[in-house]
């Protein structure tokens, strides 16, 4: 056990070990076009305290998916490019962790308080969050800009952001925190909602940029990245749910948090299965109590989900999504590696990400 | 005089009439990602309420420049590929008016309530303005992907982009509206903000957007984008200072507004010139009146910046920065049209912005 321990803690590290290059890169970047010392330490604050906090496994798993495609251990300079892509990824969440926190004028992010609630920062958060976006494109063309892949890579960067905000808007405007209106959630809606602010950056993004660095290319004929994409999508689809019933159903002590999406009207899995499947008078009571800042109607929610066995719902759809996705995994050639060296997709890559999900309890 | 304002009219409405038709290529990729009607209609209004009602100057330079380097009147094709880039600098420029006037918590922009204080819009604006920085990526792709000049679009904006981010970064923690620090500021510190957060979006965007359609390439000795640059930002910058002294001196009929430099604590060419001019007793003056929410004390610093004779000290400015530009302008090689169409840089380009801004009252 205990090696398995270490193994997963020096993964991490090695990974959180190139942070600080990349970080220092841009600050290099800020000195270079005299910018006073005042402004490069904020960058480097912003840059400290939103970008290497997290779970970090959206980065981390660009490092491991170019390991399988390329078949074996990274040198130093593949390991730190891929680890490059990967920390992209992080940028980018940590561009929408920042304003996501300020549009839902949240207090605690990663166990800390959001960045626009420290101390003269508030709205110069905003900036702040330009800021991280647009260290991913200053880091791309410094170390990709002569590959023949680097154009995909931004265009890459360009859609998955504007899927994730099309996604964000969505929700926004389907659920904000001070008007209910169950009316307009559906399964179809959270479908929409969470594929496009979650699926795309969180699991397509990842192995897309890993497939590019590894040669994998574009074709007309069955393209390797639209196959991709019809497995990383239900796939992000099925974490998202499982994220969904865990803010319901897990303990703090496993999801490192109090769940709030009744109180804070969140357009979730569970509230959208109990509306799918509630009588006239149970949806009465979702109308009355959801949504409100009050524990009394929390509580009556969770009776109610209770009441209409979401648990069971929930055991149910993992079941059906698991068989799912192994199955679209198993479309898959099982090719070996071609004798050139020409990487291409291989199941394992989806493997590894199914099996840190299913059945998660964190 | 009159057939002089029916062609100024007309100029401007030929560009307006191309923004319908990228609006609804952006609605149409929404509505093709299956996006909900509802969102589709808020992204139209968030595109018609923050696009097309400013003064254009931006984006009709771009078709300008593109008609000059091109020596002669444009295609349609032409015409529309141009105006579609000038479009794209409006887009950056509604990206960072949303946001900046919710750092700034301003209420009107250009005659009407700032977008974030429409009903409903509030926080949501954040997720707007992303959509308008989002909307540059999704436009040059569909038009200009196949361009071998396209990858030097994409950084172009990006690095445009980042640049302003960091004048606006310096911005804000010079000229805090809430916290007067008149040591933060200097003529210095102000060059550099003009430069970074308005000089290379305003005006080196948009040239060396026209550069490329018209196919000039970089080159690694007396690159012309190194030269265009190194006579737009002082251009730039001429043209902010110039607008910092309007909201001073020009009259609400001349400017269309009434200026509140003074009250916001804006670091301005004003009270940088006024800091550098000062006694220590006006020192004391600027210190105690500047950036406060009272009528009595902008009436201070209005005539302690009568008595520092700042007026005089902008005309000396004016005069010193047109002689400047104009021979900049002519260190451009006066070549004539290359037989093989090969376009180059030319003089008009720049003496069109300069007799644009050359003792401008408005």
């Amino acid at each position: 056990m205990s090696s398995k321990v270490d193994a997963k803690t020096q993964r991490r590290q090695k990974f959180e070990d190139v942070f600080p290059v990349l970080r220092d890169e841009l600050l290099a970047y800020l000195t270079k076009e005299n910018m006073p010392q005042d402004a490069v330490e904020w960058y480097k604050r912003n840059l400290d305290y939103n970008v290497p906090g997290g779970k970090l496994n959206r980065g981390m798993s660009v490092v491991d998916s170019v390991a399988i495609l390329k078949g074996g251990s990274l040198t130093d300079d593949e390991y730190f490019r891929a680890a490059l892509l990967g920390w992209c990824v992080e940028l980018l969440q940590a561009f929408f962790l920042v304003s996501d926190d300020m549009m839902d004028q949240s207090v605690t992010r990663r166990g800390q308080p959001c960045w626009f609630r420290i101390e003269h920062v508030n709205y110069i958060a905003i900036n702040d969050s330009f800021m991280l976006e647009g260290a991913i494109y200053h880091l791309l063309k410094s170390h990709f800009r002569s590959e023949p892949y680097y154009v995909d890579l931004l265009e890459l960067f360009h859609e998955t952001t504007f899927q994730t905000e099309l996604g964000q808007l969505i929700d926004l405007i389907t659920a904000p925190e001070d008007h209910v209106d169950l009316s307009k959630f559906s399964l179809k809606k959270h479908s929409l909602i969470v594929i496009y602010k979650t699926a795309y950056y969180s699991f397509y993004l990842p192995v897309a940029l890993a497939m590019h660095m590894c040669g994998i290319p574009h074709s007309t004929t069955n393209d390797p990245y639209v196959l991709a994409q019809s497995i990383l999508v239900p796939l992000g689809e099925y974490f998202q749910v499982q994220d969904d019933f865990l803010d319901f159903a897990g303990t703090p002590e496993q999801i490192g948090k109090i769940g709030t999406d009744i109180i804070d009207n969140k357009c979730s899995w569970c509230i959208n299965t109990a509306l799918a499947l509630a009588t006239p008078a149970q949806r009465a009571v979702l109308d009355e109590n959801y949504g409100r800042k009050d524990a009394a109607c929390e509580a009556r929610i969770k009776t109610l989900y209770e009441e209409l066995r979401i648990r069971e719902r929930y055991a149910e759809y993992e079941e059906k999504a698991y068989t799912r996705i192994i199955g679209l995994i198993q479309t898959i050639p099982e090719t070996p590696i071609a004798p050139a060296g020409q990487a291409v997709l291989r199941r394992e890559v989806f493997k590894a990400f199914l099996d840190k999900i299913y059945k998660r309890q964190k």
